[in-house]
């Protein structure tokens, strides 16, 4: 007994805000009913490319209820938002209307209803202009530009040997073009924030949000005010996955604005179709690779080339660029590599960040082609994958080399040891059957896409119970489970005796954004840190009272323990209380700060991230030939994850992100028209529900990896990309036709199978 | 030019959040309305002494809008509050009823009329006991004992040299006995907390207090909860003096048990009268002083003998206890002193902290008694003062030694060359004048009563703002101003950019309480260094920025600017930004630790605290012989304050200080009668008003303090107790008679013209 084995890191443990969460205890933004309080609505322009003319007021402020107009004159700051630079988008549109979502007034008043009349009632002129739709006419010679500087957002390279030579040297190569379509986040709570005006010279805004900084220094801003004047409390969140951002800080300004001109709260609570129209979705693209193999199947190059729909604002559009550019090529070993990643404007909903980061999309094309090429080398799609998967000491696409937690063979192989489900009889001959595989990579911490430092407190309290505070939110993804689990194994306290409490920005240090899938990685190294500083307080005092060396004693269950005499032990809470007293701090600031990205900004080449996330899927589904339904019999995700710190949180995060991936792989899809969204309703856009559920298995590889906590890496975005792609070749297996483009809906498969096009099952089809 | 003099620290700047305050938009926590929120009113014992035999609830419950009511069984944890040990104190009565402002249940109900009807309907049950009210009573043989302990709280000696031996052998030895009153913190908003569940597992309680951490521990404690599951928030805080500490724990207990069980917020808002039966009040004393010195006026022996009257529970008398008996020599070189300080149980209304602690009490004492001697001496009362007054390397009576920052003489100095306020022509002979003198010390920082240990951060903001936070309070006396103004010096950035948050308990380090003038001081010096560490990440960047050494460049006016060449600067928003994007931690926690006292606990010889603050003050006052009212016309005060930082918030501190000590010395009275407290409101209990105001003119000394920062030492306290004692000289002066008790009213005043006590003036009044 000398307390090194982990006790509670590792162990199944319940979310820590899951009772609270199903009661229905725990109160979200919306929830908040404050006296005076105001309510906030957006006119928007509702055509998705003019000019504005101007906007009257009159007749808005005439409607019984409502207090307040504001327009883009009426906001004190610059008028711009956005994640990073160029900061291209208005909080109110002044000149070019670029979307149909565009805000162009916002009215605050005693109810909604009588906000939105309000609204309703604004006299708005917009001159209209014909809208750019596509990216083909984005880019088209002469095109308008919809910025000043032109219609590509941001556009970048990869390059590694030579791809053109080796391509052109290659005995097989295959060819083709994938398409996927735009993404809403569908979380279960659309946008919404609440501006307090302090009466301390302060203003406090409680957001369902990702990134509490960019708001606070967003909000500061737009209304010129020092940042420290501003006070953002992340609530509960109803989830987020990338979307509450932009948009998060597009309310928080407008309703921030409002409270200080009124002196009143004032809540703007998105209703579901704004969420839809007026908040980013995930990027739509096209990427055409070009794969060239040896016969034996070792794959010698890729030239791949992604267009991406960035839509009318810039969001996070670079990011999303560069990590589709460094991803593209998959998680193999590919002496020649080049990539080119492209965003480009149109006048449509802008895209931005969602889960996956334009992963999703290269890891659909990528394991699509693998699937091909298998294909034309005869070759058992799996085994391919396997002898081009990338092993420790190999360089990845931009050259950089792991010597460890490169688990993909490992996740390969536990896929091959599970037997395929067994096709029940089918008298009626009725079922096609499929089986889809896909591996991916994930970069883990924000890498190239800017510096990673997570700061986080630890206090102890005298009864020796410990409160956590970091800068990254809890979004539903069980990171304060997490978090909790790693304060009180280090502290050696029962888990019951840990509070993680709300991201304020007052408390932390700016921890950028909670993306990236580095909760647990960058996050949970920052608790690490600070707890240890603490427990070095506490077992100085502990060694003055146990009177022995602070080696000689180790904490655990709420007990200093003398190692040589488990018996003389202290209870923590004697430790802390003495400590106190004694002047020792009980409170530490730690910093967690990933290893800096060093790469070549022209190709790519280097060091991007801490650490990459492997995975290998395995689905298997059943068709119905008479109505295309997709059931899915089995779907095993294996990730190398490192280290578990929590399995029931891990297998939530790997069957939540599977789901979306599903959704996204097979029943999603934005219907537009003339660049309005038509079917933002959940009733028209089909977003997976518990029904659609799919029988998601997780299977874990831990190869640890030496940047994380206890060796662990996220696992919040993998499986999005694996699921979509796997499904595919899944349904491409079982119609024995190659889908290229994602959604894969019933009715595309019921077209497959009605049109002949799908070569297993078609002629049978009634 | 290298930034190297300060700029902002020493300025003359406004409050930082004076505005909000005069203007009425700062919000306190009566001010807080929340949806569902309840009102608890509690029920006390109305007798002072007595066996609780049971409450019941019917009757209560059955009131239109009463929804709970809760009793000592209701709450779940110990039923137990108190500062420090022994804990001797319930949150509602059990067992013993100790004083008449008891609580012995909490209503809560839906309006305040509601809550108070249902405890008018509470049936209580109490077993009448006779009232121990005297500390006479309370010592003789065989008296009831209040607590299980006795009837003594607490009880210490000083003792340097052979103070017996001494007098014994002095040729002039003075002697006299000494008393004063309670007194009433009479703070403009009387004590209020707001608990609110936070349906995340967690509570949060709103708190106009001095000490949020005493809260959350004691309020965790008494939920059974550990204490990372609540959160004190300190609202702004209409005053406090030492006042809200027990009380705003006791209503922070009971409202939070409160809302725990209803799930609703619930407000507990006191009353004046509530406020003054139910809440500590200052210690009234006895003070007996022998004083032996040479004919030349060195003093050579002080014996001083205090009894503290506590009232029914310990809250701080400790404290007060330590205090009393370390002060009360005086600021005075005396090789020989004996003191013991005694605290005493009494069936009252509590006594506890209240600014100055106990030296209000003994200066009073003290200094009557440095008058008395100096009549016999037949010599100057100013220059026997000076005669005796510490100077640098002299030992104070617990025989600590400070080389510097020991200013009494320059104070002195500085009353000596203001000459006296000249006396108008009367020719009706109606008035009498009088001047008198007073010397003080008061320690600042903790000192003997414990650990000094405050933490404090610093973040700045990628605009080049900082939020400042820390764990000590703002009361009114304008720290906060003081903090903003340190680290805008520090940062080189202007005061307005500047934002000192309130305090919660969740982003703080426990900083214990702010008492004992230590905030400038030690919650300064935390301030200091936090934003030094924030700095050094700024002058990385700089360095980096101006491809210079840090060492080149200084911060000013908000622009990084190269020593040698001032012409080359950099805005700091552009560095912080940098900074951030680069990993530089732009935020810190730091803690100042005073160094510790050592001394011996039966002598109390040693180190006690990190400085003295030493006063010296003259009143001049005019005294109408036909109605005995005292208009004070010059009242100089004089204090070595180390440095000061900001001489608005320095002359705010000492002229409210002032104010309070004018109020004690001279109005203020607590009428008691058979136990209960009879004038417990403004009317009868006469608090100075802004009409009392007295000319108080704040005189400095710097000498500087080398454990503050930039040398400063706190200004709190020290005013009280030198104005009480120099009205009392003062008075005695105007009328040739010597009062020994506290108040000298008004009425005191016509009583001794009238009964011909006075030697001044009496014969010839009407």
């Amino acid at each position: 007994m000398t307390g090194k084995e982990l006790r509670i890191v590792g162990r199944r443990v319940r979310k820590v805000d899951g009772i609270e969460l199903v009661t229905g205890q725990a109160k979200f933004t919306a929830d908040m009913k404050l006296p005076g309080m105001l309510y906030g609505f957006a006119r928007r322009a509702g055509q998705p490319a003019g000019k504005l003319e101007g906007v009257k007021k009159d007749e808005a402020l005439k409607i019984p209820g409502v207090v307040d107009v504001l327009t883009a004159e009426d906001l004190p700051g610059p008028n711009l938002i956005g994640v990073l630079p160029p900061f291209d988008q208005p909080v109110l549109a002044t000149g070019d209307i670029r979307y149909a979502g565009e805000s162009v007034a916002f009215v605050v008043a005693e109810t909604r209803e009588a906000a939105k009349r309000g609204a309703a009632a604004l006299d708005v002129r917009i001159t209209e202009v014909p809208p750019i739709l596509t990216v083909d006419e984005a880019l088209g010679d002469g095109a308008r530009k919809i910025h000043e500087n032109g219609n590509i957002t941001f556009s970048r390279k990869l390059i590694k040997g030579d791809a053109d030579k080796a391509l052109a040297e290659a005995p097989v190569v295959v060819e083709n073009t994938y398409e996927t379509s735009f993404q809403d986040h569908a979380y279960l709570e659309p946008e919404t924030d609440l501006a307090v005006p302090g009466g301390d010279g302060r203003i406090t805004v409680y957001a369902s949000c990702q990134s509490p900084f960019h708001l606070r220094g967003l909000i500061a801003a737009n209304l010129s005010v020092p940042a420290g004047r501003v006070k953002v409390v992340q609530s509960n969140t109803g989830g987020s996955f990338g979307g509450k951002d932009d948009v998060a800080v597009e309310i928080g300004i407008l309703a921030a604005a409002a409270a200080l001109r009124t002196g009143r709260p004032v809540l703007v609570a998105h209703e579901r179709g704004e969420s839809m129209v007026g908040s980013n979705l995930r990027h739509a693209s096209r990427i055409t690779i070009t794969t060239g193999a040896t016969k034996e199947g070792k794959i010698v190059a890729r030239k791949i080339k992604i267009i991406l729909d960035g839509g009318a604002y810039a969001s996070e559009s670079p990011f999303v660029v560069m990590k589709a550019l460094i991803h593209a090529a998959g998680p193999y070993l590919i002496p020649h590599v080049f990539v080119e990643s492209t965003a480009v404007y149109t006048n449509k909903t802008y895209a931005g960040a969602f889960r996956g980061f334009g992963v999703p999309q290269v890891t659909f094309a990528s394991e699509s082609q693998m699937d091909e090429l298998a294909a034309k080398l005869g070759m058992n799609p799996l085994t391919l994958r396997k002898i081009n998967a990338l092993r420790p000491g190999d360089a990845t696409a931009t050259g950089q080399v792991f010597k460890q937690s490169v688990g993909l063979l490992q996740a390969i192989e536990i896929l091959e040891k599970e037997r395929l489900p067994e096709k029940p009889e089918d008298p009626s001959d009725r079922y096609l059957y499929g089986t889809g595989h896909s591996c991916m990579l994930q970069g883990i911490s924000n890498g190239a896409e800017g510096v990673d430092v997570v700061g986080a407190t630890v206090q102890v309290s005298q009864d020796g119970s410990a409160l956590v505070g970091l800068g990254l939110t809890e979004l539903g993804q069980g990171s304060r489970t997490v978090y909790a689990q790693i304060a009180a194994e280090e502290l050696g306290i029962p888990l019951e005796t840990v509070t993680v409490r709300q991201v304020d920005t007052d408390s932390v240090h700016d921890s950028g954004p909670t993306v990236a899938s580095r909760s647990t990685t960058v996050g949970g190294m920052a608790v690490l840190k600070a707890a240890r500083e603490v427990k070095e307080s506490l077992l100085d005092m502990a060694a003055l009272m146990l009177q022995t060396d602070k080696k000689e004693i180790y904490f655990q269950d709420g007990f200093a323990i003398l190692s040589k005499n488990p018996d003389a032990r202290i209870p923590l809470r004697e430790v802390a209380t003495a400590a106190y007293w004694t002047g020792h701090p009980l409170m530490h600031l730690a910093f967690s700060k990933a290893p800096e990205a060093k790469y070549d900004h022209d190709t790519h080449q280097g060091s991007i991230y801490i650490a990459y996330n492997f995975g290998a899927h395995r689905m298997s589904i059943r068709i119905d030939r008479w109505t295309g339904e997709v059931r899915v019999l089995e779907h095993l995700a294996a990730h190398d994850v490192g280290k578990v710190i929590n399995p029931v949180g891990l297998e939530g995060q790997v069957e939540g992100g599977s789901l979306i991936g599903y959704g996204y792989a097979h029943m999603e899809k934005i219907e537009e028209s003339r660049g309005i969204i038509r079917n933002a309703n959940f009733a028209d856009y089909a977003v997976p529900s518990i029904k659609d559920r799919i029988p998601t298995r997780t299977l874990v590889v831990e190869e640890a990896n030496p940047t994380g906590p206890y060796g662990a890496k996220g696992v919040g975005e993998p499986p999005v990309a694996a699921t979509a792609a796997c499904f595919a070749n899944a349904v491409s297996d079982a119609l024995g036709v190659r889908f290229t483009r994602l959604p894969v809906t019933r009715q595309d498969i019921l077209r497959a199978l009605q049109s002949g096009a799908a070569t297993h099952g078609g002629d049978k089809n009634g």
